[in-house]
C-alpha cells in the first residue's frame, strides 16, 4: 500500500530526478529502485512493483498525468457514447516499461522476498476514465451507470479484459502474486457492487495464468476498499486472498470467508494507517490489537484454513515517519512468532 | 438530506439575499423561508429544519464559515491540550437562533407534516473541530485519537453533553423528531468506532427528552455514514430509527435490526442520491429496488415491528434536476402505497 512513496526521503530524491510521477513509473532503472528501498529500510516480506492502478487507461490513450500536490487526472476523460463504444482494450506494447520493471525487480530481487504485480479493478479504473480525476461524490460515473447501464457494462467489459492481459504480462514478466485493487468498489450502492464492480472482477480472474514462467502458483489478491458488507459474496471469488480495510472485524471475516471449505480465503489487512503517527508503544498495542483479533492462524501447512497477512487497511501517508514504520514492522514479527508459538 | 439545499433555484435566491450561509442560517425569517421551500414543490411527508451539523461548536467558540464553494471551515480548530481541556459546553443563548427557527418553522407549518430537527454526533463534530474543514485521510483528528485516547475522550465528552442540551432545547422550541448525523463515524477502525462514536451518540441518547412540550413522544433517529458494517451494535442504542446509506442490503439490515424484539428500530433509507442523475425511468425502478428490498412492512400499528421510511442515503447533489426530485417522490409515493395494499 504505496509502500514505496514520498514518506520516504529516499523515494522524493528518486523522484526528483524523474522529474515527475510517470517520469519515475515509466524508466525500468527508477522504477527497480524505488520498489527496492523500503526493502533496504525494513524486514519487509513482500515488496511490491512500483506503478499506479491507471497506467491501462493510459495505454488505451486517456493521458495520464500527476499535477504536483494533485492526484492522477487524464487528458481525455471518457465522456460520451462514442467515446466508449470506441474504448479498446491496449496495446500491451505500450505497457512494457512495467514488464520490464517486473523483470528488472525480480533480477535485483535475487530471490530476497517475493514480488506483488498490480492493477486497478474494472469499476475503479471506469471511475476516473469517466470522472477524468479523483471524485467526492462520483456523480459523473454514476450518472452514466445509473442513466446508460449498457454503456457501463461496455465500458467495464473491455476494462477487464484489459487488466487481466496486462496481469498476465506481470505474471509472464516475473511477478509471483498479482493483487486487483478496487479502491472504488465501497462507493457503490449494494446491488450495484454485485453488478458493477464485482462481477467484472470475477471477469479478470477468471482469465488469469495460475502459474509464473517458472511453474510456481501465483496467488491472485482482491481489495476493495470499503467492501466489507460483501464479504460473503466475495468469498465465490477465485482467488487466495481477500484485502480488508480498518472498518472489518477480522474475527467475523475469518467466520465468513477465511474457514476451510469451498471458497475459504487467506486474509489481508487491516490496521488503519493513521495509526502510524501515534507514538511506538501505541502502535504496538493496535497491531496487537489485529493480530489477536484474527487469532492463532492455522499452522499445519496440509490445510487452506485460516492464514492472515498483515497489512496495512489502506495506503500509507506522505506525512508518516519513518521510523514509526520501522516500529510496526517489528511489533508484527515479534508479536506474530509469540501467537504462533 | 440537505432537503432545502443548492439544488432549488428559490433557495439560491434566498442564500443570495442573507449573503452567506451563517447568514442565511442565523436568520430565523430566512431559515423558516428555505425549510418551507421544498415542501412548496414537493408532496413530502416532513420537513427538516435548514441549519448546518456544526453549529454548536461554532457556539463554543471554533469560528464557522462557509467559503464560497468550499465546505465549513472553523477559524480556531482544537489542535493542542491547552484547547481540548478547556472546552465547555456552550452557552445555549449562542443558539437561540436555531431555537427561535425551530419555532417559527412550527407555526409556519401549521401542522402540515412534522419538523425534524438535528444536530452533528460527538464524533463527526470532533472531526470538523480539530481537522478545522473537511478531510481526506483524517489525519489530525485520528492522530489525536491513536495518540492520546484520553484528551478525545474529553473532547468527546464535553461535545455528547452539548448536543443533548442542543437537540433537548430543539425538542422544547417545538423539533417533534431529532436526527444525529454521524457522517464520519464510518472512517473508524472496528474497535474504534464502537468507542469514540456509538458509545457517544449513547451518551446523547440517553440525556434526550422523550416527549415534546405538547406531550407528543419525540422519535430518535441516528445516521451514521460508512456504519453498514456496525448494525448490530446499533441495536443497542436507545432510539427509535436507524438511518442507512446505499451500501446497505435492507433485508439483511430488516432481519438484523428491524424485526420486532428488544431494540428493534425503524429502518430510513437509502437509496444513492445519484440515482436523481437518471431519466424519470430509471429513478422509478431504482425506487422499487429499494421500497421491494425492505419489503413489506407491517401494517399492524399496534406492534413495533419492522418499518421503512424511505430516504436518500446521504445528502442530495447541489446539481440534481428538481424534477428529478418531483419524479422520486411521486414514485416513493406511488409505489409504496400499492406495496403495502
Amino acid at each position: 500500500m504505496r509502500q514505496a512513496g514520498r514518506y520516504l526521503p529516499e523515494y522524493l530524491a528518486t523522484r526528483a530526478k524523474a522529474g515527475s510521477f510517470m517520469g519515475l513509473a515509466t524508466n525500468v532503472d527508477y522504477a527497480t529502485e524505488v520498489t527496492l528501498q523500503p526493502l533496504e529500510r525494513f524486514p519487509l516480506d513482500a515488496a511490491i512493483l512500483f506503478s499506479d492502478i491507471l497506467t491501462v487507461p493510459d495505454a488505451m490513450g486517456l493521458g495520464l498525468s500527476f499535477e504536483a500536490g494533485e492526484g492522477p487526472r487524464f487528458a481525455r476523460p471518457l465522456r460520451d457514447e462514442a467515446a466508449i463504444s470506441a474504448l479498446q482494450a491496449p496495446d500491451l506494447d505500450k505497457l512494457r516499461y512495467v514488464f520490464d520493471a517486473v523483470a528488472s525487480i525480480r533480477r535485483a530481487l535475487v530471490g530476497r522476498v517475493p514480488l506483488i504485480g498490480f492493477s486497478g479493478s474494472p469499476w475503479t479504473l471506469a471511475c476516473y476514465m469517466v470522472e477524468g480525476a479523483g471524485s467526492s461524490d462520483y456523480r459523473l460515473v454514476k450518472t452514466l451507470m445509473y442513466s446508460r447501464p449498457d454503456l457501463m457494462h461496455h465500458l467495464l467489459a473491455v476494462n477487464a479484459d484489459a487488466v487481466a492481459a496486462y496481469l498476465n504480462a506481470q505474471i509472464d514478466a516475473g511477478a509471483q502474486a498479482v493483487m486487483i485493487f478496487d479502491s472504488w468498489g465501497g462507493v457503490l450502492a449494494d446491488g450495484a457492487f454485485q453488478a458493477f464492480s464485482l462481477a467484472y472482477t470475477a471477469r479478470v480472474l477468471a482469465q488469469l495464468k495460475r502459474n509464473g514462467a517458472d511453474g510456481e502458483p501465483v496467488p491472485r489478491i482482491v481489495f476493495t476498499k470499503g467492501g466489507g458488507l460483501w464479504l460473503e459474496a466475495m468469498r465465490a471469488l477465485d482467488c487466495e486472498v481477500l484485502g480488508l480495510d480498518w472498518t472489518v472485524n477480522l474475527a467475523q471475516a475469518r467466520t465468513l470467508v477465511g474457514e476451510a471449505g469451498a471458497g475459504a480465503k487467506a486474509l489481508q489487512g487491516n490496521i488503519d494507517p493513521n495509526v502510524l503517527f501515534a507514538p511506538p508503544a501505541q502502535i504496538e498495542a493496535e497491531v496487537a490489537k489485529v493480530l489477536q483479533g484474527f487469532g492463532t492462524p492455522h499452522t499445519d501447512r496440509g490445510t487452506t484454513g485460516p492464514t492472515h497477512i498483515f497489512n496495512l487497511g489502506h495506503g500509507i501517508s506522505q506525512f508518516t515517519p519513518p521510523d514509526h514504520v520501522a516500529a510496526l514492522v517489528s511489533a508484527v514479527h515479534g508479536q506474530s512468532r509469540a501467537l504462533r508459538r
